[in-house]
This record gives C-alpha cells, structure tokens and sequence, in this order.
C-alpha cells in the first residue's frame, strides 16, 4: 500500500489527503512531529517537512508540490489513466489558473495567516513552549489578512463553480485544506463571507474530508461547528 | 512580443527570466514596484507579486509556479515542440525530483535566507523605511540557515551532474536565481563551498544570465565577483 506521511494540522498535508482521497488511492497514513528533526525522517526527506508520498513499486515524492503534480501527470501515464486530471483539469491556460490559485493558497494565504495561527496556537503547545500564550498583536493581523482571503475566495466562488472554474481541482483542494486547519483553531468568520461558506460547505461534505474532520489535537478541541456539515 | 513583468532582484522573477532565456522566448522586460500595490498591476495580479508573463496571443500566466509549468507544457503541446523538457526533463519520477528541489529554493530557501535579505537590505530602502539599518540578530540566523544551504547545494553538486539529475533543469534555474539575488548583497561564502561555486560558475557563464549579472539598485552597489564569470 501507498504511505503518507503527515502532520494532521499541516495544511499542505491536508491537500494531499485530500487529493489522494478523491483519486481513490488507499494510503496507509503515518503521522510525523516534523519539528522534531528525526533522522529516519530526515533520511526520506532532508527537508524535514510533511507531506512524503511513499508510492508502492515507485518513488518517494516530498512536499505537496511535487505530490500534487505527479498525481496530476499520473493523468496521460500508465498508472491511473485519465483521473489525474482531476487535480489539474483541463488546457493548459485553464491548469495555468489552477496553479496561480495553488499558488495564492499554499504560499500567499499560508504565509500572511495560516502558518502564524499554527505556531501561535498549536505549535508552541506540542513543543511545549515557555510562549504557550498567543501574540495578540500577531492575532490582530492575521485576522485582517484572513478577511482579505475570505473575500478573494467569495469572489471566486461567486464567479465560478469551483475556484479555479467549471471543474473541481487541486486549488479546492489547497484552499479547503488551508482553511479547515484556519476553521479548527476556530478563526474562520464565517458568517461574513456567505458565498466562501457555501463554496466550503460544498467540498467538506464529500466523502474525502471525512479523515480532516475527525482528527483532533489532545487538548486543543476545535469548535463546535469544525465537523458540523450543516454549519 | 512576450512581456515578462518583474523585479530586477526578485528571486522568482530571476528563475523566469533564466527560464525564458533558455528556452530563447523573446520577452519585452517591464520592472513593477510591486510594494506599491498599483492598481494596473493588481489588475495584472490580484495577489500583487511578480513575475507575471503575458503571452502575445496567450494567456496572463502569474506566479513562478503556473509559468513555469506552462513553459514546460510546452514540451508537449504545439507551442514549442519539445524544447520545453529543458525545465522539467526526464520521466516522472525524474520530473518529481526536479519539483522536489524547486520546491526547496523557491520555498524553503527563500524563506529561510533570501527573502529576509532583501527586507534588511533592499525593501527597505526602495521604500525609505525609517528602520533601514539591518537588523543583526537577523542577519546571524540567516547566514546560519544559508551555510546549510549552501551546505546542501555542493552535496547535490558533487553527486550529480547538475542539481536535479544529469539535465539542467527549472531546479538549477530557480536555485540560481535565489543564489544570484543573494550573492548581489554580498552574502554567499562562495570560498567555504568550493564544489557549489564550480556549479554557479557553470551557470553563470551561459549567456541567460548575462541579464541578471548586469542589474544594479542604485545606492546599492553589489561586490566586485558579482558580474565576473571567474570569481
């Protein structure tokens, strides 16, 4: 069987899940405390960083980049006829779009909210930081930045069927990934963007969220509504 | 013709730059402060980086990531034969490899050493930030992340012909870049790493560069190796 390497909460790690789920690949699924260097997982991926796909009779792929794009080639290859195309449909000025919005929510939207509120308040508390308490200024700004990608995404969603176009594809996939691990630490307003809510409701109710939203951090429980599909 | 917007010193404007040159797309270079936010330029780009290609009869492709991709879609399509393998060469699990270290340079690299560079010692200038002297507890921890690097860059180097494999490819492009950027404010320890300076020599004496080599801030001049080929 496949192995996928993870941290529950990494949204790059959610992507794949993601993807992988809706490709139909089983994946045994082996969590990683990343920030811990250990040598045998710096020995698959010097990087040190989630996700590692361990193909079964194939290569070893590090980080949600080149996952993402082999499974998407896999497509025109031997290995999974035409559903690779489900990540990056269609021409390539429409897998161009794909990309640019890939791009927005694994880089943009990753850097200005979701990596500060994991190191604010999931990462310090399993390392066991002295700093356990969240910055407030920090909280402040993220929150503002959160605003302007909610909006972006309403936009998109109000534009479009899915965020990159007609079809479904990874940049969903990227999107609902960063924003179920922004939702579980409860910062998500949802209910000043109704268009991203709808959008979002749409993909957590398919059958391959399910594993997102049953993972839990001991002693940090998300709100109420984390795995409502009718929130 | 093409039009390649960009910034002289920003790394992913510089892999595309070397990109384009390789694969001899003639591109009309147009220079964006894209700290300003205008508001032609977020037209452009909503999400207000660069570099942004706009291709003569094609689409507006942004981001690093969705141009170079396209650029090596073309291998495939009609655009450009198979000239397009020179970014992303090889079989998939080759193609993995070269997205792997991509990946590495344009995220991990760029996080950890260049982009905190360029806020110290070019943003703020360009922008007449009051705070324009570098902060040094910044400048120790990123020469410490460069010296790893830089560190892993000459294992690669040694093991193989270029970065990724055999073939040059998008890895060495963006590698280059991110380096290129870096050694313009003076700060790669090119003696300490003898088998990484042979393989940015190599890439630095093909004609691609020359462009990069001849960009200058005004105010901030680079160190005397920077535009020689036998430093």
């Amino acid at each position: 069987m496949h192995k996928l390497t993870h941290f529950r909460l990494c949204p790059f790690s959610r992507s794949i899940r993601l993807a992988v789920q809706e490709l139909g690949l089983a994946c045994e699924l082996v969590e990683e405390p990343f920030w811990e260097w250990r040598q045998p997982f710096l020995a698959l991926n010097p990087a040190g960083e989630v996700p590692v796909l361990e193909l079964e009779d194939g290569p070893v792929l590090c980080g949600a980049y080149a996952i993402s794009e082999y499974l998407g080639e896999m497509a025109t290859g031997d290995e999974g006829g035409r559903r690779g195309m489900l990540l990056f449909p269609g021409r390539a000025a429409e897998r161009a779009e794909v990309r640019r919005l890939v791009d927005w929510f694994q880089r943009k939207l990753d850097r200005e909210v979701t990596r500060e509120l994991l190191v604010e308040k999931v990462y310090a508390r399993l390392q066991h930081s002295p700093a356990a308490s969240p910055n407030s200024d920090t909280l402040r700004a993220v929150r503002a930045n959160l605003r302007y990608h909610m909006g972006y995404i309403g936009y998109l969603a109000h534009e479009r069927r899915w965020l990159a176009g007609e079809e479904i594809s990874f940049a969903d996939f990227a999107a609902a990934a960063q924003l179920s691990t922004i939702d579980y630490v409860g910062e998500v307003p949802w209910e000043e963007f109704p268009v991203a809510k709808s959008w979002y409701a749409r993909i957590k109710s398919r059958p391959g969220f399910r594993g997102l939203l049953a993972d839990r951090i001991p002693g940090a429980p998300p709100p109420p509504h984390y795995d409502d599909l009718d929130f």
